[in-house]
């Protein structure tokens, strides 16, 4: 693991690595945030953690330079961890439109089963088991106390990892997230093709579905934008509510006036969702 | 007129727009935002703003994704501008090869009198009158609560503008401003190249020189990271504030232990800037 760029920030530091990914079968990038006083070699103490996982079109990068949660992750003493949206680099598939929504920036957090994508876009097992070990061995981070949070496909991603791993994350939120993939445009392309034709492999990874064969809950938190232009095709919250409250797994939901699905809004409501977890790692 | 794009941030918003610009013989774009409960149209109100200058390479837009001052703006009320570094479109000159100093997104905020540049870079007339001027037409911004800032080019920009006209701004600050340009390679080239070899001519744009001609003093602060990779050779604060001294100008001068000359750098002081400006304000 190498690092590759290194910024202070709020008395803490931005840090960014590449390494090789076992899972993906290529090079990867992730960022991390360290607060202050908390160096990258001394693992006496460890520390709380944030995973967050971006949406389309995006890297490792965007929420690290655009949302601003350094300054009070800084004052929480803990660590955000923001990985990759997909598998890159040469030799990795990428739709042959070079399309925004499938492929490379839009790896949608499965493990691919169906031709060309299988051979990297294994990004569920990157996230659930391999980053975390990776984190663990490098970095002076406590795995009894990370959560998960993202936006847009990275909010499904969340939703999808924490329901499906309640017992590794203390609690979950998500911006505008992809609620019901089996039910919208973009999750039913991605989906065939990742999974292949049969819906019956979607349901491990579509969060309203997953709810009725989830754990004990831990602490959900949804935050959505009223004017969000992806709301009402893409993201449907409704549905993931409506079952949720079915199967009694507690939904804090916010519903915002006027915000729309940019990192206009993440920004506006970031340090809500800091506080958030940080209350369910005391 | 044209407004092209609408973001809500902090309860206020963030928008864009793009206007013919008489000096600069081009279309521009500049950022604003407003804080909560300030409509652009309702003018009975007038509200205090910063006009924030960008470096190289940047947009109207670096600042507004990446500073993170929208949020203790919304909490001040205050509104922030953000324009554009240089002239743009078709027809304007660039560097020959669209070098990242020169041309394009290099402005360095003065009102060039040689060819090709003197057709469009009129940068300092544009942000010392037309830009106001525009502003206080179509927004409810208090000219009399105005200040400006910026980070490295535009830190100078701010600085020679300040200088030149204290009694416009209540205030100034800057990041890593570009302190003496007729005595660094960034300055001798676009000074040069804007203003032509009579070094004479490029006093009236360097803000070490002005100092010994300024008005009345106002609040001026510099933030410098000490791991700023552009201190020694660029941006020389230790000229300015020699200067400064002997001409009894007072400056607060920040050095920051391990900050560099990014936006992680920025956005983790912004703050302190917004305040020392609200403090001139009031």
């Amino acid at each position: 693991m190498q690092k590759v760029a290194s910024n202070k920030s709020f008395g803490g530091e931005q840090l960014r690595y590449e390494h090789d990914s076992e899972v993906l079968h290529c090079k990867m990038k992730f960022s991390i945030y360290l607060p202050p006083n908390v160096s990258a070699t001394d693992k006496q103490q460890r520390i709380p953690f944030l995973v967050w996982l971006s949406g389309l079109t995006c890297t490792d990068e965007n929420f690290v330079q655009k949302a601003g949660a350094q300054r009070l992750a800084s004052q929480l003493g803990c660590a955000i961890v923001a990985p990759d949206t997909s598998p890159r680099g040469e030799g990795v598939a990428d739709a042959p439109d070079a399309a925004y929504d499938l492929g490379l920036g839009a790896g949608f957090y499965v493990n691919a089963t169906q031709k060309p994508w299988q051979a990297h876009y294994q990004m569920y097992s990157y996230i659930v088991e391999e980053l975390p070990a990776l984190l663990f061995a490098h970095f002076p981070l406590d795995m009894n106390r990370q959560s998960i949070a993202g936006h847009s496909m990275g909010g499904h991603g969340a939703l999808v990892i924490a329901l499906r791993n309640p017992q590794k994350y203390r609690s979950v939120s998500a911006f505008a997230p992809i609620c019901a993939p089996s039910q919208c445009s973009w999750g039913e392309k991605a989906l065939t093709a990742y999974l292949g034709t049969d819906r019956s492999n979607w349901l491990d990874y579509d969060a309203t579905a997953l709810l009725a064969r989830a754990g004990t809950p831990i602490p959900t938190l949804i935050d959505q934008g009223k004017d969000d232009q992806f709301l009402a095709e893409q993201l449907r919250p409704e549905l993931f509510l409506a079952e949720a409250k079915r199967c009694n797994w507690p939904v804090q939901y916010q519903a915002r006036d006027g915000y729309d699905h940019s990192y206009f809004f993440i920004a506006s409501f970031i340090d809500e969702h800091l506080r958030f977890h940080h209350a369910a790692w005391s």
